[in-house]
């Protein structure tokens, strides 16, 4: 066996999830190579194998976007304090964790070390979303209802100071969309609001194959500086929930204070309503989360960098170069005819290393071939979330490869979605719930509550559990508040989350 | 005429580029919609006409690149001030401009106002290049010689802070890609030092239609911390030089002080050798510099976020529907047929406004549609570049269309090539350059250079020109020093510089 492939094994050795989730999760990043610590406090690398998923990220939100009529632009990174400072509740929100500019240089000092020099007249803000830089532009740029709606989105890096951070789910620099839009009519932003929050559904629930509950936040966990916040929320496989997305209804916040105003078809002067929705690199920290086993990574076909991986197996050298064509004929053919991306893993070294390697990276599924299966015209393939093994003649390949990829799709989808509906319990008593979330297969909760901010509060103090939302669609609806008791007719999810 | 595109018209003016090129360039973005000033000094805000063009860019080298196996990952946005110190010359280089973050929140302070609070404890720099913190993590992940050759790209903004700024080509922040491989071997390097300055010439040329010439900067000018740096030079309009690629042979210089090292075929310890290679949006600004005349932008098809534009014409609000219709169906047509990105515009109002409209945003080919040309199965279409009218049968128009497209992607290159060959002279007598430099219609000078970099001073001090490169492909070969007269066998191009 290759030297080097043996020492990486070890390197690459899983905690098995039953022992301690959590640094399952790490080993999952480290084996697939998805992310790496880095030496600035809480920021991460965004490996070669995770970016690619980032990517293919990126093109599915993008098209969506842009068929709703988006379009992408650029704004600056660095935000003047004094307009971080307009939006009272929007400061209050962001101002604890953020990193500060104030110099714009180094210089050597009198003991001969590089220090800052250059102290700007106003410190400046690295962004940790753009509300308030973005509506500053839309002030200037729009002025009539014939300016309306205006519909842009870009893709950035953002900057949060978290003091507990965790590689994807939450670090100090990460990655994501922001979506902006500024409307005539409050009815046009709280069906965009809307509208967004349904496009980050499909986005999770077709290609991520993640089932999430859609719903709004409760006042004390909306955005800052949100009318009200919308949001998709999904349950990991130790039963925590994870907010995966998340589209604000602004009203006339931000408009008032940056003057976006326009003049309406009545030659009157109005404010415009506006919307912001975005997800983030959190997502690959969801897609970890939800689907990968104790051997690594699981891949959702719809959203994998490479959909299938092709092993040529020989025994003897003689038999490498034929055995290396029809791998490649093979992989040519599913290629065309199925529609997906495959790689052919030509490397030297022993097929039982490549198995490892390709599993704990999570391709979805992989073709094993050499001298017997092109005697037989026959290949063997084997999918990577049930591990069954299947026998597929050479020229029925593309087909089988298609359905196979459909159906792992659909599989992973229906095996989340059970998962989460095993843990999730409907419960009307307060007793009940604090043992529910107290135990080792905690999950959602839905229960009643009243909208009162104390009540919401008593649970998470007892418990550590918050609201997730009060979903769109209620199922449950026991019409009573679970703490105080008080009539009221919401339903809510209360989960521990990430 | 529709009042607001009226006012528009007025705000569109652009100054002529015989009255003063410098506003003539910032007309243009204003008239294309390209970019805006934004409230942070220096920063600009990229408009969704701008960000369009980087997207096509980011398309086409994005897969140049993964061609040549490289594959995108994301590195931190902030390095610890430590970091940045390892390299001598590169602190050097980096240090006079380079934004500072050294508080990680605001705080009240005594007067009830929010300032920065949360000192770190080492200052952390805004990326200007990522040299630095991408080698720590080489240096993480390189062991063997069958881990090389590492080949990665980012797409990321950095922050330079620059005293006097110009959208697109010189900003305090801005967008680019930048590569970073390590080699076993310095011939490895050095030919993909090469490689990549090819890939950006193909770029340019190809794509852009903008002709560089590719050459080796002097010791003065070339990338602090590298060995040496190759580049592509562009003439622009006014005879200036712009600088729109760089490739950086980094030799061991990074390798050893962040001991990137790994184990030979002979089990020997090695330092790797690195490049680096980068282009900005800056292109932007060389694609608006090069093409563009005094009716606004000019976009050669091959990059333009829109080739075609259809603006179907009625008199009678009766006609409307017919010939909106007719003018989808053609769009369609040329769509699937010609295999580019068609807009109808059906907006209301007259024709001649949308016509100068599409003409300032530099939109390849206009047809023009109404009753006249339906009833004669015949349009009208424009060419950007010539503005020649040409009429054409509808059966015939995709055909057309992409003959014209073609012609017109090639036309821009050879006037672009032309301009620069006349702009440029061949000059042995230094005398004679400085008068031609001095001159209204100065270019690029071609002349013997002995490598002294005293000579090369008292040329900038003299001319304020600068040695934009010794070109890879020497026409010229005068046997002297221009300035010195000392024999040398190096030619270089003189040129003022953006």
């Amino acid at each position: 066996m290759d030297k080097k492939i043996q020492e990486q094994e070890s390197d690459y050795a899983i905690t098995p999830r039953a022992v301690d989730y959590s640094q399952w999760y790490l080993d999952v990043i480290a084996a697939g190579e998805l992310a790496d610590n880095s030496p600035v406090r809480g920021c991460m690398v965004i490996r070669p194998n995770g970016y690619a998923i980032w990517e293919n990220m990126q093109k599915i939100l993008d098209s969506s976007f842009k068929a709703k009529g988006v379009r992408n632009a650029y704004f600056p990174l660095l935000i003047p304090k004094s307009f971080f400072e307009k939006e009272a509740e929007h400061v209050e929100g962001f101002a604890k964790e953020c990193a500060v500019v104030t110099h714009h240089r180094l210089a050597l000092d009198d003991k001969k070390k590089l220090e800052p020099a250059g102290l700007l007249d106003e410190p400046l803000i690295i962004r940790p979303t753009s509300e308030t830089i973005i509506y500053s532009m839309y002030a200037k740029w729009v002025h009539s209802f014939r300016d309306l709606p205006l519909l842009l989105n870009q893709w950035a890096n953002v900057v949060r100071w978290e003091m507990r951070t965790r590689p994807f789910l939450r670090t100090t620099e990460f990655l994501w969309q922001e979506g902006h839009t500024a409307h005539a009519a409050k009815e046009e932003a709280d069906a965009t609001t809307l509208q967004m929050i349904e496009v980050y559904q499909e986005f999770f629930e077709k290609y991520l194959a993640i089932p999430v509950i859609k719903g709004i936040k409760s006042e004390s966990e909306k955005f800052a500086g949100a009318v009200y916040t919308t949001c998709v929320e999904a349950m990991m496989q130790d039963g925590k929930a994870l907010q995966v997305g998340t589209s604000h209804m602004l009203g006339q916040n931000f408009a008032k204070p940056f003057d976006v105003k326009f003049t309406d078809k009545n030659g009157q002067p109005q404010y415009v309503w506006q919307t912001s929705w975005g997800i983030s690199t959190r997502a690959i920290g969801a897609l970890i989360m939800v689907h990968s086993d104790d051997k690594g990574l699981i891949l959702p076909p719809k959203i994998a960098p490479i959909a299938v991986v092709v092993v040529p197996i020989w025994n003897k050298d003689s038999e490498m170069v034929g055995v290396i064509e029809q791998a490649k004929q093979a992989a040519a053919q599913i290629s065309s005819q199925a529609g997906c991306v495959v790689y052919v893993d030509e490397r030297e070294g022993r097929p039982g290393p490549k198995f490892y390697e390709w599993e704990r990276k999570g391709i979805p599924l992989r073709i094993e071939i050499g001298p017997a299966e092109i005697a037989n015209k026959k290949v063997v393939i084997v999918r990577r979330d049930l591990g069954d093994k299947a026998i597929a003649p050479l020229a029925d390949l593309p087909a089988k490869i298609k359905e196979l990829l459909e159906s792992m799709q659909i599989n992973l989808y229906e095996r989340a979605k059970q998962y989460r509906e095993k843990m999730t319990k409907a419960i009307d008593s307060y007793d009940e719930m604090k043992t529910f979330l107290s135990g080792k297969d905690s999950g959602f909760v839905t229960a009643g509550w009243c909208g009162n901010a104390e009540c919401e509060a008593k649970v998470k103090t007892e418990t550590t559990a918050t609201i997730r939302c009060l979903p769109l669609q209620q199922d449950h609806k026991p019409g009573k508040c679970i703490v105080c008791g008080q009539e009221t007719t919401d339903t809510v999810i209360f989960a521990k989350a990430y």
